[in-house]
C-alpha cells in the first residue's frame, strides 16, 4: 500500500510543479506587460519576415534595418529565409544577432523567430527531410510520425529556432489543391490521430528543453477545400461538413497541447478566415479551448482589405483581424501592421483588453520556450544536429511509405541479374523525390541537397551493377527536350524490364497551381513509347498529388507510388523493386481516375450507386486505386472476426478482434483497419469511416489476433443540429474482407 | 375624370370577378374532400408513371392494369410515356381512355397527366422544338422566351396534357453537371427574369384556357450544385450560398405564379431535400409564400430509405417526406407509396391535416385547370398544334442563340462560291442538334425527328450549292470507325475552308455523366488532322455544356457556338456562317479551359488574383470564352454613360444611360449589359454582377440611348445573417467597356 501512495504522491506533487511554473510564468508575463507601452505591445504582435532586416547574401544581416525593426518598431517576431536554407552555424551566427538587437530594448523582451520545417528541418541545410505528411499517412505509423518529428524538432533547436510552423492539419479532399502532399490524406482518423501525434512529438519534451519546438497547427480551418482547387482561392463549406472533415484534426490537435495556430489564408461562405470572430474566437478559443498564439499566415491581414474587400480600408482590416481573434500578423514585409494597429487602439476600434490577450498568449509562448531565460541559440543544442541515426530513421519512414498499387503477376519484386531501362523525368532527379520546403521553399533547386542525395537510377544502379543498368538523356523534369522518346524506344532493346520514373517534379503553395491533374503530355508520350516496345514496365511515382495515369495504367505491370517520401526515397524504391523491402505502405487517398470522377472513399451513399448507362462512365465508388490500397510480398489473410457485443450501450465498450495472418512467403508489415458504417441516421450516412488502425508486424507463418476497443464516440457523426451524435440502430464493422454488424441502443 | 373612373371600375370588378372565381374553387375543392375517404385521398397524392398502365405498345391501355391504378389505388396522377413521342391522336386517345376510367370512380375526380415538356412538346410527334434553356439564355431575349414557351404550351395542351415539368430553374454553375444543357447558365439574374418569364408564359392566359398549362419550378433547391458533377449525387451548399445564387430564381418563379415544383433528388449537406421540412415548408412554403402542388422527383421517396439511408424503413421514409412538405409522389412504377402512406396514416405518423393540405392543392389545380369541367383532351386545342408561324420563330429563337466566339481576320461570314468541306460527327446529325428531351427522354433516337429536320450538311448545301460542298464518311457520333481522320486530309485538298462540326450527341440526365469535360478522343483526332490540312478551320460546336477546346482553339480560325438549339438549328448555323444572319448570342456561361480552372464570371476577388509563377496555369477569371462572349458581324460602340445621381439614397433609383451606336456595316441586334460591382461589403463581394441587360436592334449608323433604372434591390447580396440587404458605400456601374462609380447612402 504504502508504494503505491508514495507514487500517488510524487505524481501529486509533480503536478503541483507544473502548475506551480504555469503559475510564476504568468506572474512573470503579468509584470512585464504592466511595464510596456502600447508601441512594445504591438511590435510584439508583429512579424517580419527575415528580408526586412536582412541583405542580398543570405544569412547576413543588415544592422540598420535591425535597429529599425526591432528597437524603432519593436517586432517580437522574425520568419523565414531569404532564399535558400543556411548551415547550422549561420543560424546560430544571425539568430545571435538578433537576440544581441533585442537586448537593447527598454524591456529586453526576446525574439522569437519561426520557420517552415515541413518535412523534417527545411531550412537547415544538411538536415534530415522525411516523407511530407501524405507518405506519413501511408505507412499508418504513428510511433514512426513522431519519431522523425522528435527529429525535425531537434534539427529545428540545434539551428536555434523554437518555433515550427507545422504540421498541417488540413484534410486533403481536393486532390487538385497545390497543397494536397502537405496534408495526410482525405480521411478524418488518420489526420486527426497522426495530427495530434505530431503535434504532441513537437512538445511534449516541454519547450524549455532542447528536443522540443513550438508547434503550429495549419490552417484553421478548412483551407484545403478551395472549390477550383488553387491555393488560396474560395471555399465554400456547409458548416456541418466543416465540423465532420475539416475541425476534428484541430481538436485534437489542441488537446495534445499545440502552442500555435496559423490561420486559414482564403474566405469560408464569403468571410476571410482572418477576420472571422465566429471561427477565431467561438469556435477555436471557447469551443476547442485553444489558448496559444494565433498567427496570421503571409499577408492576410493586407489582403483582408485588398483581396476580400471586406474592410475599407488597411487599418480597418487590421482591427476586424485582431479583433476576431488573430494575436499576431505575419505582415511580414514592412511596418503597416504596427502603424496601423497602433491608430486603431487610440482610436478605440481595438480594445488595450484584446491587446494585452494577445500579447499575453505571445509572451507565454516565448517564457515556456526558455527565450527569457536564454534568448541565444543553444549551443548544446548543436550535437543534437545530423546524428547519422536519423538517417536510419529517415529510411525506415521511407520504406514504410511506399505504396505498391499494382503488381500484375508478381512481376515485383525483380530479379537483380536481368537488364533495366531506368527512364523518365523520375530516374535522375533529387527534388522530385523531396518535393516542397526543402531547402529552398519549392524545393527544385538541387544544389542545396545533400551532397548523398541518390537518385532512383543511383540506387537501382547500387542495387543491380551499371552493367544491367541502361538509361537515355532524360534528366529531370524541368527540359522537356529531353523527353526523348526515340531513344528510349532504341535503348529499351537491349533491356528485359522498364522502369518508368514519372510524376512530379518540387512546388509549394501557388507555383504548385495545375490546369489539370493530367500527367504532362510530355510524360504521357514518354509512357506511350515505353508502352509501345512491349517490355513489361513498372511505373515508379513520385508525386504529391494523383496525376491521371488512368489511359496508361492498363499496360503497365507493376505500379510504386512513392510520393515525396525524403532524403532516402531512392534507397526505399529500389530496396522494394527488387524485394529487399517488403512493401507495406497504404494509399491514403482515392486516386481517381478523372476529374470528373472525384469521389472519396467515406462517401454517401447516393454516390455510391452505380447508375451506370454508359459503359465507360462510373458512377459510384471506382477509383483507379482505393483508399487503403497496398500490396505486399507476402499475403495477409484475416479471419475470426469477433465482437465482444452485439448490442452496445451507452458509454460502454465494445472490443472487436481478428486474427491476422501471414500466409505467404516472406515477413511483412501489414496495417489492420477497422472501418464502421452507420447503416441508418438522421444525416445521410457515410458508407464508410477509418475508426481504428494498427500496424502488425508478422514473420512467415506467424498469426496475431488484433484487438480494437471502440465506444460510441467513435461511431459518432455531426446531425444537422450541428451537434457531434450517435444515434441508436444498426452499425456495420470492416475489417479487411470480413464484415460484422451490432447495434448501438 | 369619368373615363379613368369606369377603367378602375371595370378593373376592381375585374378583381373581385376573380377573387370570386378562386374562392368559388375552393368552396368546390372543400366540398369533394369532405366526402373523400382516406384511401382516396392518398390516391390524388399518387402519382404513376404510363407503363403502369400501358403495353409494351406506346400509346395503348392495359386496360385491367388502369382499372387496377384508377378504381382500386384510386392513382391521381399519370406522367410520361412508354417509349417515345406519340401523336396528337394517340394522346388523344390514350388520355380519353384515362378520363374514361376516372368517371367510374366514386368521386369522378379527373386524373392529371403531366409530362417533361423541356424545349416544346418533347413527347408529340410533329412537335416544335427549341433551343434548349441554355440556348434560350444566350439569346438575352425575354419575348423571345415567352413566345416559345406559349407554342410549348399550346402544343402540349393540343396533345391532351395540361401540366408540364418546366422550367429548370437550376443555376448552371457546374458544367460537368449532365443537365447543364437545361439550365438558363451561370448568373442567376438570367436564371431569375428568363425562369420568371417561362413561367408567367405557360400560365398567364389562365389554366383552364386551351393555351396554357400548369408549370412546374424544378428541381427546389441547389440540385444543379452536385460536387462530383454527376447526376443525382451530393450536394454542399453553404445557405449564404443557397440563398445567392440558387434561390432567387424560385423566389421569383412563385411570384410569376408558378402552380407546381418539383423537388431535388440529392442530398444537401447529408439531408435529403425531399425529406427537408425546413427547405419544403420553411422556405419554400413560409419564406417564399408558394401554395403549388410539390412533386417528388422520379423514384425519390423509396430513396429517402434505399439511397440516403435516413430512414429505417420505406413506410418512414413516405412519412418523412409528406410531412417534410411533398404533395405527390412519383412513385412512379407501383403502387407502395400508396400503401405505405396509408399505413403510415393510421398509425399516426402523418396527420390527416397534412393529408388534406396535399390533396387540396392537387385538387385546386385540377380544379384550376378546368379538369372538373371537361377531363378530356379538348378538341378545340388541336388547332394549335404544328401551325406553320412555330417554325418561323424556332428559326428566330435558333438564330438569337448563335453564339460567335471567334471570328479571326473576319474570316466568316464565309463566301457562297467557295468550296468547302463540311465534316465532323455534328455534320450529318439531327439528334446533335436538338438534344435531351426530343421524341424520346434521350432525344438521340432520329426516326422519331420530323421529317423535314434538317443536317448542318444539308442546310449549308442548301446555301452553297452542291458543287460546293465536300464532305466524308463520318456520320453521326455512335460510330467511332466513322472519324476517318485520312479521309478527312484526302478530301479536304479540294476544300478552300474546312467547316468543322463538333461537340456532344444528345443526352439527358444521367446517362450524359461523363468522366471529364475533354471533348472525346475521336473528335481531338478529327480535330488535328483537320488543322494538319493547315486550311482555314470554322468550329461549329453543337453541345449542351463547354467541351474542352483549349488544344486545338488557337488553330482555328472562326468557332460558333450552337448549343442544342432545336428544330432550325442547321437553319440558323448555316445563316451564321454564310452572313444570311448576323449573330447576336451571348455565352451564357464562362467557357473553361481545364478541370483545374473553372472560375465564373462572378468570382470573389481572391479568385481574380493573378498570382502567377507558371506561365501556363492561370489563377484569376481567364477562361478560353468568358460569360457574355459574342460576336456580330457589325461593330457596336458604346459612349455618354450617364448616371442620374453619384448618390443613391434609401429606396430611390438610379437611372443609368448609355449611348449605343451599330458603327459597322450590317444592321444588328445587340444586348446591352449592366454589371454592378460593390466595392466593399461585409461578404467579400463578387467582382461583378449582371443587374439588367436589354436587347436593343440597330441599323447600320443608327443609335439608341438605352436606359436603365435601378434600385438598391438591384444591388443587394446575401450577408452573414443570411439576410439580403444593400449596405452603403461604392458602387461600380459597367456597362461594354465603359465604367463609373457612385455611392449608395
Amino acid at each position: 500500500m504504502k508504494k503505491y501512495f508514495l507514487i500517488i504522491a510524487v505524481f501529486a506533487s509533480a503536478i503541483s510543479l507544473k502548475a506551480q511554473k504555469v503559475d510564476l510564468n504568468q506572474k512573470k508575463v503579468d509584470a512585464i506587460l504592466a511595464k510596456m507601452t502600447l508601441e512594445e505591445k504591438v511590435g510584439q504582435m508583429t512579424q517580419i519576415t527575415l528580408g526586412v532586416v536582412g541583405t542580398q547574401t543570405d544569412g547576413e544581416i543588415n544592422p540598420e534595418a535591425l535597429k529599425n525593426a526591432i528597437i524603432k518598431h519593436k517586432v517580437g517576431s522574425i520568419l523565414n529565409v531569404t532564399n535558400h536554407a543556411l548551415t547550422v552555424d549561420e543560424w546560430h551566427n544571425l539568430l545571435t544577432k538578433i537576440a544581441d538587437e533585442a537586448k537593447n530594448t527598454r524591456l529586453k523582451i526576446p525574439v522569437l523567430y519561426g520557420l517552415d520545417g515541413i518535412h523534417g528541418q527545411t531550412y537547415t541545410l544538411e538536415s534530415t527531410l522525411f516523407p511530407q505528411n501524405i507518405g506519413m499517412a501511408a505507412t499508418r505509423n504513428l510511433d514512426l510520425a513522431k519519431a522523425v518529428t522528435k527529429v525535425a524538432a531537434k534539427e529545428l533547436r540545434a539551428s536555434g529556432v523554437r518555433w515550427n510552423f507545422a504540421t498541417v492539419l488540413d484534410c486533403g479532399r481536393q486532390p487538385l489543391w497545390s497543397r494536397f502532399p502537405e496534408t495526410y490524406g482525405e480521411d478524418v482518423f488518420i489526420g486527426k490521430t497522426m495530427g495530434a501525434a505530431v503535434i504532441k512529438a513537437y512538445e511534449e519534451d516541454g519547450l524549455n528543453k532542447t528536443t522540443a519546438v513550438a508547434s503550429c497547427m495549419k490552417h484553421f480551418l478548412g483551407y484545403s477545400a478551395s472549390r477550383n482547387g488553387k491555393d488560396r482561392t474560395p471555399i465554400y463549406l456547409p458548416e456541418i461538413e466543416m465540423r465532420e472533415y475539416y475541425m476534428p484534426q484541430f481538436r485534437e490537435a489542441v488537446k495534445a497541447g499545440a502552442s500555435s495556430v496559423m490561420i486559414n489564408s482564403s474566405i469560408i461562405n464569403g468571410m476571410p478566415v482572418h477576420a472571422s470572430k465566429y471561427l477565431l474566437t467561438d469556435i477555436l478559443r471557447k469551443e476547442l479551448g485553444f489558448n496559444g498564439v494565433a498567427v496570421s499566415d503571409w499577408e492576410d491581414i493586407k489582403r483582408v482589405y485588398a483581396w476580400h474587400h471586406v474592410a475599407t480600408t488597411p487599418r480597418e482590416a487590421v482591427a476586424m483581424c485582431v479583433n476576431a481573434g488573430v494575436d499576431m500578423s505575419m505582415v511580414p514585409s514592412d511596418f503597416t501592421f504596427y502603424d496601423l494597429l497602433i491608430e486603431a487602439v487610440q482610436k478605440k476600434e481595438v480594445s488595450m483588453a484584446r491587446i494585452d490577450e494577445a500579447v499575453k498568449r505571445i509572451l507565454m509562448l516565448k517564457m515556456k520556450l526558455g527565450l527569457f531565460d536564454n534568448p541565444y541559440p543553444e549551443e548544446n543544442a548543436k550535437a543534437n544536429f545530423g546524428k547519422t541515426e536519423y538517417q536510419t530513421l529517415a529510411l525506415d519512414a521511407a520504406h514504410e511509405a511506399m505504396t505498391l498499387l499494382k503488381n500484375q503477376e508478381n512481376i515485383l519484386p525483380l530479379s537483380k541479374s536481368k537488364k533495366y531501362l531506368v527512364v523518365g523525368p523520375g530516374a535522375q532527379s533529387i527534388s522530385a523525390l523531396n518535393g516542397c520546403w526543402s531547402y529552398t521553399w519549392q524545393g527544385k533547386e538541387e544544389q542545396w541537397y545533400p551532397k548523398d542525395s541518390k537518385t532512383i537510377l543511383q540506387t537501382i544502379t547500387a542495387k543491380v551493377g551499371e552493367k544491367n543498368v541502361l538509361t537515355t538523356t532524360v534528366k529531370g523534369f524541368e527540359s522537356p527536350e529531353n523527353f526523348d522518346a526515340d531513344a528510349l524506344t532504341k535503348v529499351a532493346k537491349n533491356a528485359d524490364a522498364i522502369i518508368l520514373c514519372l510524376g512530379e517534379n518540387a512546388y509549394a503553395e501557388s507555383p504548385g497551381n495545375i490546369a489539370d491533374l493530367a500527367l504532362d503530355e510530355n510524360q504521357q508520350v514518354l509512357a506511350k513509347a515505353a508502352i509501345a516496345t512491349g517490355k513489361p514496365i513498372i511505373l515508379v511515382l513520385t508525386e504529391g498529388r494523383p496525376r491521371f495515369i488512368t489511359n496508361i495504367e492498363p499496360k503497365i505491370n507493376g505500379i510504386l507510388m512513392a510520393y515525396w517520401s525524403g532524403k532516402k526515397t531512392a534507397e526505399a524504391i529500389a530496396d522494394v523493386l527488387f524485394g529487399d523491402y517488403n512493401p507495406n505502405g497504404k494509399l491514403p487517398f482515392s486516386y481517381p481516375r478523372s476529374s470528373g470522377e472525384i469521389v472519396l472513399y467515406d462517401r454517401k451513399p447516393a454516390e455510391d450507386i452505380r447508375e451506370v448507362f454508359n459503359d465507360d462512365v462510373h458512377t459510384g465508388y471506382n477509383p483507379l486505386f482505393a483508399f487503403g490500397t497496398g500490396l505486399s510480398y507476402t499475403t495477409f489473410t484475416y479471419s475470426n472476426l469477433k465482437l465482444s457485443t452485439k448490442n452496445l450501450t451507452g458509454d460502454n465498450s465494445l472490443q472487436v478482434s481478428v486474427v491476422l495472418s501471414n500466409t505467404g512467403k516472406m515477413d511483412g508489415k501489414q496495417t489492420v483497419e477497422l472501418y464502421t458504417r452507420d447503416m441508418h441516421a438522421s444525416i445521410s450516412p457515410d458508407m464508410k469511416r477509418l475508426r481504428a488502425f494498427q500496424k502488425i508486424n508478422l514473420k512467415v507463418e506467424e498469426s496475431k489476433t488484433v484487438t480494437f476497443t471502440i465506444n460510441k464516440n467513435d461511431l459518432a457523426f455531426v446531425n444537422a443540429s450541428l451537434k457531434t451524435v450517435t444515434e441508436t440502430g444498426a452499425f456495420k464493422v470492416m475489417i479487411g474482407d470480413l464484415s460484422d454488424e451490432f447495434q448501438y441502443k
